[in-house]
């Protein structure tokens, strides 16, 4: 019932739990040391951009092509979290759809939705619901303000009644064909574009914190850096 | 090397040769009469939203869902047109991911890329190539007061350097991340989301001219009413 990280995060995460932020700074400055210049720029744009103002939440999506096309986009668009609740369906995203994209991203996992919707409420995210509604937002139109988390359901039944329940706002993507959906895939890169457009374009606080820079730039330094595993246990012996 | 009209749209085109624009309104009318109220209307709302002033051009997409979800997201926004350039592949629509999308749409299929591009030219589209370029707009600047024509390329080599060399104007979708460049379907899908959006709010004239209006309506009518081909042979039975 608890949310688990990712194992791709895992090792962060235990270093974050016994790591001061002095310690993480001094590893970090160690491990890049490895990595070219080009690299480390890269890396130090990227981090600029990235955001958790608004995040991804996928409710049972099974399609292999979709699940990754979702995880591409959110890499694209600079979303750093996407959150998977996996009932029926295992989320396997392809890296040849993905792209290489999920390395750079952080997954949360759920067994069940109400778990995955709460641990985002108490987060501070108004959960958006993306379907039809009395009470639906045309997305351009969605306030972006409080921090947001979209939820996409299945392709098969759509979002469970439960989602639809925990749901503060709906939103739609405006249509104008006899085709009544878009493909999810589809609806979560034109979401995302629209909010992260609008987002970096706007007044909002959307960066990330200094300390979740420091634990992003760290894990993906992690997986950048050949034989890091070797090095960081090196930098832990010398400090000894 | 000529452009070809799919089968679907072959019987409207050759009656659009036969026939003039009364009898086409005549024949209309007449399926009409055998459509449900309900249908009626959406016909009418759908259409009144539908554009050619935006088309896509897909050059040797592949991957079948990619090349469905292309279609389904042209049907939602409103985007009648979509050409077809098979040179090694062949394209087919999955209906599944399509959703029954690919009879609202007029299909052009040609067997190169200069063929298509220079057709486009010659209706006073202009060919904007989804590929970053020195001279690239970013997707929400791209002027769209003429006739664009969107072109986009395989999954595996993308854009071949024919239709870059044919290209009048390059945009590319702004990208914050590692990973530089999206799916397939999902580019089209954004492109289209944005320019159609931008239309629709502006004073552009990107309706359908009467004309065009007439021929799709009646397109639509004969894949709506059942058996359609016995009602049209006897509509022209009874004017002889």
């Amino acid at each position: 019932m608890v949310a688990q990280l990712d194992l791709l995060f895992s090792c962060a995460v235990f270093l974050g739990q016994i790591m001061d932020k002095n310690s993480k700074k001094e590893l970090l400055d160690y491990l890049l040391h490895f990595v070219t210049e080009q690299k480390k720029e890269k890396i130090k744009q990227v981090i600029a951009q990235r955001t958790n103002h608004v995040t991804v939440v996928l409710e049972d999506v099974f399609q292999q092509h979709n699940a990754s096309a979702v995880v591409r986009s959110a890499e694209c668009f600079g979303v750093q979290d996407v959150h998977i609740i996996e009932k029926r369906n295992q989320f396997l995203p392809i890296n040849s759809v993905a792209k290489g994209s999920a390395k750079w991203i952080s997954f949360y996992k759920y067994d069940n939705t109400q778990t995955c919707l709460q641990t985002l409420k108490k987060k501070g995210y108004k959960i958006v619901a993306t379907v039809p509604h009395k009470k639906s937002y045309a997305l351009p139109q969605l306030p972006i303000e409080k921090k947001t988390a979209l939820i996409f359901g299945t392709e098969a039944t759509g979002l469970s009644d439960e989602a639809i329940s925990l749901a503060d706002e709906f939103v739609t993507i405006p249509m104008y064909g006899f085709t009544e959906s878009f493909n999810v895939s589809v609806s979560v890169a034109i979401c995302l574009y629209d909010i992260t457009q609008r987002l970096r374009t706007s007044d909002i606080d959307w960066e990330l914190s200094k300390n979740e820079i420091l634990d992003i730039s760290l894990a993906w330094a992690k997986k950048i850096v050949v034989n890091s595993q070797l090095l960081e246990k090196k930098f832990f012996e010398d400090k000894k």
